[in-house]
């Protein structure tokens, strides 16, 4: 059994008009107008398969292909929001894939044993509403419903009324549920897979992510009558906070990876002395130890570059992922997947966070990595080719026939 | 003669109640609806004062008391705008001395020569159009009315099209025009009249100003898969700029100040590599041979940031203002008047620009400073005490008594 590659193909296409920029990307942001449009498209396409759709309390949708009564379901997921000039494969592919999995069986007229689960999860990317994944760590039990549904954009737009707002307040509870067994197809981010020209990956496991927040109080004033002696400037220090998260990847090395990814300036005008400036400091590595120091460096650097400015601050580390290893028994079902197709793979960890880390903690949960062009997403310039797609796709339906069984 | 310490503190008071913040600062951004209701509050006053209020098409405010026909005017201006989270006296008090003086005036039925003509220039402060001093510079001739006209505000906002929309595009033209004299009352924004006890400046001159934009292409990626050895960061670049520009400062010493003020990161979010930014430097000092020093160590500064880094940069000086001595006649009559107060007075340079700065092109200009707490002012903390305002507006009645001249 094989999927449909130009039908695959027109899919990608189709959906990744709906939030297109104009240099070919997406920005697809969760709960916006045009990810209800992508969400209504995704339904249609789901029930014109003959699909039993359902929504959840956190606006995650699952498509439900039957198998025998009482079995639980193999679940494929992944996520159709996107980041701000976006690319169009991170998360759309997977959750495309996956319908192209349904509509293989449905073509062949398959009987598993096992029910075949598509799920769309709500804001993976974190863009708008913060944390990341905060739907599927809803699901897992890891965030509170609450919490979830309080979360703000930058305008102060509520998660649960922008749920509404679009129609994807569902009835179904967002709870643990159990299932067979979890498949996310997911782009790799990363440069690995293309550098060894290798179409599959085998993802053995997600890196540990540490997410800070981090505010600085200067003293605003003008940028022209005010002496240099007196200044306290929160850009400064945030200058030297930037510069000080490099170097805590360079001093300690390995596969860590730091970034400042948000830096916002008050009042942000050429002639005022930045008052106040808040940042983000992303943190990730194989291993939770390397973090554990990592973390306190951060603590270091921040008081270091706030004290020599004269500056406040309040330094948050608000959220914390551990290293995510996946089941071994769906890591080997992925690999014989990947073997079976004669396309040419590896394993390989992802450094990127997905719904499967969550997933993972409440059932066994495996993911397929396809190539990044120059290794790189959450741009424009996001590319996957067709072919390492096709080799992805059947992986994965090799995969889930597998775990679904015969009826 | 002298002016009505209560009546000016309460128009202080009344004015700065439109756009007043929570914690007792000014947001009154140019052309927005709070400027509006300035306005009509400003022209209102005016009316009621009995002055011949005329608006001209940079949306500039005049108000004449007669003097003898065909005489030039002695000219009293500064502005109503703020910056963002701003303060009640950077430019609201020199407008609201000036009124206190034409009202002085009136009271007593002075009768003088020349005509004493108070002016609210539109946009000083370029928090939200650029370049700052927009309207006295189409006025002095400095800056094409069409430019002026086009700049656009962070949303693509038009200025022409805002001063339509808030009533105040007039019908005189705004081009160079004979006067007497300009006179403008300003708070110092910086701390030296405080820290040496005085109440009045003798403001000599304006330091000489220079404004580049910088714009920094870096690469956006994922920030959890992509490793540091591939990455090209924006923001990265930018932290390095910031901190060479702060020691611009340091290594040229000297009354140089350096500031960056704006920066903007794309996209901004805490798990992408920062694509692009884009800043702002701010560089000023009494003496243009020291700003063509600064200059090329700041293309340096920029070039070796942006080359350890691997990314693409634009830098462009797109605005700069030489050292403005004002007029020597007008300055020593501005000491006379500061001397007959009795207060303490000093003479100073201006470390911010000013209308006035434009002023002094077309004619003889100067200026008056009042101390500003702790030095602090773009901030809502700006404040002086009314026992200084009173000594600040009675040396600018005894300059422009005389410089008015008796009918």
């Amino acid at each position: 059994m094989k999927i449909d590659r130009s039908r695959l193909e027109r899919s990608i296409q189709d959906l990744g008009r709906i939030g297109e920029t104009a240099r070919g990307g997406l920005t697809r942001l969760a709960l916006t107008d045009d990810d209800r449009r992508a969400r209504d498209t995704m339904v249609r396409w789901m029930r014109e398969a003959g699909l039993h759709v359902t929504v959840d309390r956190m606006g995650n949708i699952f498509a439900e292909r039957a198998g025998e009564p009482g079995q639980p379901p193999v679940l494929i997921g992944s996520h159709i929001d996107s980041v701000p000039t976006g690319g169009k494969y991170d998360g759309q592919l997977g959750v495309l894939c996956g319908l192209e999995i349904l509509r293989t069986l449905g073509d062949r007229g398959a009987r598993t044993r096992h029910p075949v689960t598509l799920v769309i999860f709500t804001g993976e990317e974190g863009a708008r509403f913060q944390p990341a994944m905060i739907a599927s760590g809803v699901l897992a039990g890891k965030i509170a419903l609450e919490d979830a549904y309080n979360a703000r954009d930058r305008d102060g737009i509520r998660l649960v009324d922008e749920l509404e707002r679009i129609g994807y307040l569902g009835p179904e509870p967002c709870v643990p549920r159990a299932f067979r067994a979890y498949l996310e197809l997911h782009i790799e981010q990363g440069p690995f897979l293309e550098e060894e020209g290798r179409s599959v990956g085998v993802v053995e496991g997600i890196v540990a992510i540490a997410w800070s927040r981090l505010t600085i109080h200067g003293v605003q004033d003008h940028a022209g009558p005010t002496p240099m002696r007196i200044r306290h400037d929160a850009l400064v220090a945030a200058a030297e906070v930037v510069a000080g998260v490099r170097r805590i990847a360079s001093a300690i090395g390995g596969e860590l990876v730091t970034t400042v990814g948000r830096l916002d300036v008050s009042p942000n005008i050429p002639n005022a002395i930045p008052g106040r400036v808040s940042l983000s400091i992303d943190m990730r590595d194989p291993s939770d130890a390397t973090l554990d120091v990592a973390l306190p460096r951060l603590d270091r650097v921040v008081r270091e570059a706030c004290e020599r400015e004269g500056v406040r601050y309040e330094l948050e580390h608000y959220w914390r992922v551990p290293y995510t290893p996946f089941d071994r028994q769906v890591v080997a079902v992925v690999e014989r997947a990947a073997q079976a197709t004669g396309a040419s793979w590896r394993r390989i960890l992802s450094g990127a966070g997905h719904d499967a880390q969550y997933m993972a903690a409440i059932g066994p949960a495996g993911m397929i990595f396809v190539p990044s062009r120059d290794g790189r997403s959450h741009c424009e310039e996001e590319f996957t080719a067709i072919d390492d797609i096709e080799h992805g796709a059947n992986t994965l339906l090799g995969a889930v026939v597998e775990l679904a069984g015969r009826a």
